[in-house]
């Protein structure tokens, strides 16, 4: 870092100070200590954190940024684990946490939508629906009850339910732009309009997707589309043995998800998913060796009741809808699952119910498996924000903690790799079978789920999971994460996001698609003031 | 226009020739005359019309037009009726015709998508997944089968089934920019990519809703989605007798659209809709008198079979799925819709049989009129381009042609009216109570029909339909549209697309939305060459 780098850094800090006061800046090295960690191999250390509490406070966080030339990097909780977490991409940057904006603006009953500001987490969002009895449902993503909602929809993540694709059902944004001004998107600029959160392009360009996976503003207000409580509701979750039957699995539920008799965003896990939901590499029986061998690989598959593949996803609607949905999926699936089961709340209450009794006599231990993998999926589905996807990365610790926590606080190393794909079959095995040796050649374990996610793609979620305390494992890792994305990438896989690490190689094939963002962001942003690097490729230096 | 403006237009036109060919370039009288129409009270005149034929031509003419500072106004297939039609928002523009640009360049079956050039109509596209078996059904605008796909979707428009949003259905754009080069979005931009026109949102930002109602680029190819023919298809039509029986039609079905039980954009619309089917004003009757006499307007109703409302929309899925819904619906109208039924290929195909029996022995024209509002629609909602709905706009020309042909050799005035509201009903009785007093004053009869696009909006279209050869009725419905504009704008309720005259309405107020979508014209296209005043601002005159 340059001495003039740090002087402006100082004299931006000065004035945060002054003008929000002490309490909205920290600098303190602890602090900083915290915010400079990460799942990757490496992480960036930033030249203060700012807490602002409204959207004017952001406007002077931009307007003193800019005038010192100090980038500013915003995140919502900080919760984008295995993507770069709260780092920015490059160190000096002051991290604008916006966690004490975290107020439910409006949530409408009738319409079904609330609106958020960006430190609103999923579970507080999750709690004021069920204490309101407001009837609705949200979508959660796996990224547990602490993460935050605009958070995650302006990454493009995506959940569960019918209102899985995140950014498909946001609706009306509020922006801060680098020199401070407020832009409202949709409708959202006309007086007194009505429709702001209820119709997303209003008239005009639409802008709103100019605003995710990029840099070109801070976004602090957002209407999310929300669930009326369905009068039915089912989870289902199936189950395949071998491998191979992935490509038939997928061919078989395309028609169903294309013609909207499935309407969630069904995941299908391999066994590597259920066995690391346990959070436990099993060190002693494989004697220290990585990945795992195939026959203890195969003999957890067994104890654990996992097979090759196991989905989930669910069907809402009127109560003959859910009939209907189910029959069609049944016959589906005929001769190509192993296990097709259905669950509503009766169910597994009852289910719940039998596996404490049987657990107070010492046995059902089977029924108890059962019902670990199956209870946070069901969850999930419901809209309910769980912990337990985040727990699977612990998988490859030497001392997982016992309870989930925070993340970063367990030492868990995380990439995730997720390559979009035509929604066949032969795709998605053609995918794993360029995957799997590259993990193995960098010795760790294949963790995938294949989600379908649109009515046509597939979304492949790959984690390579390490521990970040042992000697030359995050090299490693960081080395798998390069091999998988250049090989994916090769092979026209691309990936629908990226971590720190990744996002120079979505840009490295020169582009037209890289030219306009960049251009863009000089229209809006000339001083490469917000979030410099991420995503967008950093403008080159230029003096004020 | 000044003597450079000119000038430099012959020098264009001239490199044009040189670099095209002649036949690619027009500028004969008739030609211009031709392109000088339109359905609104103000046509603007070209200097010129130039045909391409692929995206290097459309790269090449950019190129001289950006030369020589002349702008070009890209049309599809020029059928953006009462919108503005083929003419650009200024005079002296050159008219770049996308209709030679008509290729299907794929068709994919098995994810059911297509990827079709600007020129590719609506006609065409169901004519080739008719031919060649294809078994995908397409959504169709009501603009008639010669409007151009590529054109509607960046216009935003919509169609009536499942895939009635056109924007939200489309996948992966080729675009020629203001300097010529082509920008590819999603992840089109990357060597081999396969998921192109199966995900739309690529890595990076999400830039496709930029090139929708703007003028940032020439879109010169796009992907769209199609559905596969369902396993059951259930057309719905109700009817409802009482203005206000619309306040509790739309809230009983709002639960149903937004549970996804009912999933295609349903139309609503007023007993003028179906009067003007015929296309036929009562001028004798009325004896002259406009609007239409409330006595008359009755007695009308009461021949042609309409009601006050009459709502449209369609199931598909399974045969199961079908039937749920069917009875869902049937649940929530009873005691609010006067009339419900269900058709099928079976029942209308029995139903015209019948018609034509009947006809023959001089009987059932009772049935013939019903057979008259619901065909139309029914094909529609297959995805059967059809021409009736712009046959409707005929209603106050003093001589219709008996056949629909070409909209603008009529002599038909025009202006849509399409604001968005919140899907409730006391909004829908509010909107219509504002709207209905404009009409009646400057002499209009207000057609009109809601439509519930998304699961939470309702988007209005009204029509202001008039005569053009009628001394003072252009000014008239001009003075209408402006009057509508304004007042719904004021009310909150603002317009989900604009036509020419309504372009400068939208920004009007000054606001950082338009700032930002003028910087990044300004970063896109700095001389303004593309569409220039289109939806964005004008930007000031620059010198070259």
């Amino acid at each position: 870092m340059s001495a003039y780098v740090l002087q402006s850094a100082d004299a931006a800090v000065s004035e945060w100070m002054t003008t929000l006061g002490e309490k909205a800046v920290a600098r303190d090295p602890g602090t900083l200590d915290k915010y400079a960690r990460t799942t990757q191999a490496e992480a960036t250390r930033p030249c203060c954190i700012l807490y602002p509490e409204t959207t004017e406070d952001v406007q002077a966080i931009v307007e003193i940024a800019s005038d010192h030339g100090v980038p500013v990097y915003p995140i919502s909780c900080g919760k984008n684990w295995g993507y770069g977490d709260a780092c920015a991409p490059s160190g000096g940057a002051a991290i604008l946490d916006l966690g004490r904006m975290n107020r439910i603006l409006e949530v409408n009953r009738e319409l079904a939508y609330c609106v958020v500001e960006p430190g609103v987490t999923q579970g507080q969002l999750f709690d004021y629906l069920q204490d309101n009895d407001t009837g609705l449902w949200m979508d959660a993503s796996a990224a547990g009850p602490d993460s935050s909602l605009v958070g995650n929809t302006v990454e493009r993540g995506f959940g569960h339910t019918r209102y899985g694709d995140h950014f498909r059902n946001c609706c009306g944004m509020e922006i801060v732009l680098a020199d401070g001004r407020v832009l409202n998107t949709g409708f959202g600029h006309f007086p007194n309009a009505k429709a702001t959160h209820v119709y997303p392009y209003g008239v005009g360009p639409y802008l709103d997707g100019l605003f995710t996976q990029s840099n070109y503003g801070i976004v602090t207000k957002m209407g999310l589309w929300l669930m009326p409580e369905p009068e039915a509701f089912n989870f289902f979750f199936f189950q395949a043995p071998r491998f191979e039957d992935l490509e038939e699995l997928v061919d078989r539920i395309r028609p169903l998800r294309m013609a909207g008799t499935l309407d969630t965003a069904i995941h299908i896990g391999n066994d590597f998913r259920v066995l690391a939901g346990s959070g436990k590499y099993p060190w002693d029986l494989a004697k220290g060796v990585v990945p795992l061998p195939p026959e203890l690989r195969q003999q957890l598959r067994e104890q654990s009741g996992a097979q090759a593949w196991q989905g989930s996803g669910s069907i809402t609607g009127t109560k003959a809808r859910v009939r209907a949905a189910r029959k069609a999926l049944r016959k589906a699936l005929r001769g190509c699952a192993s296990r097709l089961v259905f669950l509503d709340d009766r169910k597994i209450r009852s289910l719940e119910w039998t596996c404490t009794a049987l657990n107070a006599v010492g046995l059902g231990k089977k029924l108890a498996r059962a019902m670990k993998i199956l209870r946070p999926n069901y969850d999930l589905l419901k809209g309910v924000p769980t912990i337990e996807a985040v727990m699977g990365t612990y998988w490859r610790l030497r001392k997982p903690p016992d309870v989930p926590g925070e993340l970063l606080d367990s030492g868990c190393g995380l990439y995730w790799v997720s390559p979009v794909i035509p929604m066949k079959g032969s795709e998605a095995i053609a995918l794993l079978n360029l995957a799997e040796p590259i993990f193995e050649e960098h010795g760790f374990d294949m963790l995938v789920s294949l989600n379908l996610l649109t009515e046509r793609c597939l979304v492949g979620v790959f984690n390579v999971t390490f521990d970040k305390s042992l000697p030359g494992e995050a090299e490693r890792a960081s080395a798998c994460y390069e091999a998988l994305v250049d090989a994916m990438m090769a092979r026209g896989y691309n990936l629908y996001r990226a971590g720190l690490q990744g996002m120079p190689k979505m840009r490295e094939e020169p582009s037209v698609f890289w030219e306009v963002a960049a251009e863009i962001k000089r229209a809006l942003d000339p001083k490469d003031i917000i979030s410099r690097g991420r995503y967008n490729p950093p403008l080159q230096d230029r003096p004020r």
